[in-house]
């Protein structure tokens, strides 16, 4: 190093210098995300916004981890419903239950969303909250991923992760708006994306307080009782929240109206997709699908001002290796 | 001061010698409560509990301010019906709307807990979440209490006020968990008290995501879908936080289930109770009356080992000056 260049250096931090999106590449998505959160965080800038004002929501299934063949927390609860049907076959009350037991497939998913709440809600319940998130971490960190071969707790996207860190590094807070269950997804936030269990908003099962023998639990009773999905992601979010984030990020028109509300606040606002587009590394999929369909956000984004994100284009790997 | 003494004054933190709880008498509750902070905060204690741990949850009413003659929220909700109602009396569609819309509280208390949520869910409908907290904000800070004078948002606890930053200064976190509405509470919490929206707990009405005239809106619709109080403390303490806290504050049966259940974890924890015993400075009212009826937690408060706060001997002063 010559010495001016040295002494350049030593006068500018060492994060000036750090990239800190190393697993994207240097295309339009990361530029973008690097601009506005420059914006944002510069005080001489007309897009500053306060620190208590930078709030970030991501959608969890497809966004921060894979989503297929299945959720993850589908397949959990079908391997949850095949013990506890060893042990008493007569909890298999349905065809739904008894091909989910079974391992079939295609005759679980004949039941269509009702018949994946039916295995929920029989798997989810009779067991208190607490030992529910053992139960899910347990899963979720020896389980392995039936094509993948990894743990799904490994599954997670590593420029996702990055982006998490490089949002919190710059003082934003970030949260998890998800569709699936807040107390399985609370079961491994903080270890898989440094998210506490309270910046996790996701749908909530029916939960109910008892003294049992003297001791005070919760109690998972199954039935569901809030669904944070589409239009009930806003209202998931001013509930958990209680103000408009001003950055989201989704993969499936699940997320559509968390990015419209969020984005259309005033100031600066970032929405973003992420479009499945690797095969070959994860998978691709957008339109059509059983899991994760993407037509709204694809039609719309270019005209709202959303970045979509090519997983195959964008990124230089996906699967995590550790979180910071 | 003699050299000696200001030598050592000089090499100890100023903290160390501000008392944390000036309005407090030197009383075993002011006791009670330090020495649980300085054992939960010191890492060479067996008391010692990790920063992430240290969750404090406060009652609103009847804890952090006052309650009488009747929650803020439903003054509020009263003043808003009569303003509604002088542009449309076709809204008062029952005897105790009428009663309320003409001042008759007596008229309006015969409907009991059901005429109270009638009233407000005719009250707080029809508006979006943002313009309804602006305009509780509006009626906290400039409506005046019917008997102190004092506007509503200056009926805070000044010992509670102190208690409050006192536990957010040694690292706790904070959260309001009331039966009272979240989105009135989030209209003044921040102002009130330094407790952010994202750190209120309370009850929930309907909202409705929807997109008029193409802006998305939040919008309270009425109707009542979570009542944040007794064993619904617990439950709502669980989905908004995700894990049990370490210290809890009430001061009715309300708060029963969540002292009784804060209390029950192990390691170091801390119940207390307020106990309205000062006529003259506020009010008295314990195990008879409309509000705030308190008859189970004292009659097990000592077994349990909550600390029960007497306003009247335990505090040096009541309301507010102003919050740091």
């Amino acid at each position: 190093m010559r010495p001016a260049a040295f002494l350049i250096a030593a006068t500018i931090p060492a994060a000036a210098w750090a990239d800190p999106l190393p697993s994207w590449n240097d295309t339009d998505a990361k530029a973008a995300i690097i601009e506005f959160v420059e914006g944002v965080t510069d005080p001489r800038s007309d897009s500053f916004v306060p620190e208590d004002d930078r709030i970030a929501v991501f959608d969890n299934d497809g966004t921060l981890w894979s989503e297929q063949p299945l959720y993850f927390q589908v397949l959990y609860a079908v391997d949850v419903l095949r013990e506890k049907a060893e042990a008493d076959p007569s909890i298999l009350t349905s065809d739904v239950l008894t091909a989910a037991a079974a391992g079939d497939m295609t005759g679980m998913m004949a039941g269509g969303a009702d018949g994946l709440v039916e295995i929920i809600n029989v798997s989810h319940s009779g067991i208190t909250v607490e030992d529910f998130k053992a139960d899910a971490h347990a899963w979720l960190t020896t389980a392995t991923h039936p094509t993948r071969g990894l743990a799904y707790a490994a599954m997670t996207y590593q420029p996702m992760l990055e982006l998490l860190s490089y949002l919190r590094d710059e003082d934003f807070t970030t949260y998890i708006v998800s569709g699936g269950g807040i107390d399985f997804i609370r079961a491994i936030s903080e270890e898989a994306y440094g998210i506490p269990p309270w910046q996790v908003v996701g749908s909530e099962g029916s939960t109910t307080y008892e003294v049992a023998d003297g001791t005070p639990t919760l109690m998972k009773e199954g039935g569901i009782s809030f669904v944070d999905d589409k239009a009930g992601k806003p209202v998931g979010i001013m509930r958990h929240i209680g103000q408009r984030p001003i950055f989201a990020a989704g993969n499936s028109d699940g997320d559509f109206q968390m990015l419209e509300w969020t984005t259309a606040g005033d100031g600066p606002r970032f929405g973003m997709l992420i479009h499945h587009t690797d095969a070959e590394r994860e998978y691709a999929y957008d339109r059509a699908g059983h899991i994760g369909v993407l037509n709204q956000g694809l039609d719309e984004a270019e005209a709202r001002g959303w970045v979509v994100v090519s997983m195959k284009d964008d990124w230089t790997t996906i699967f995590g290796k550790a979180k910071r």
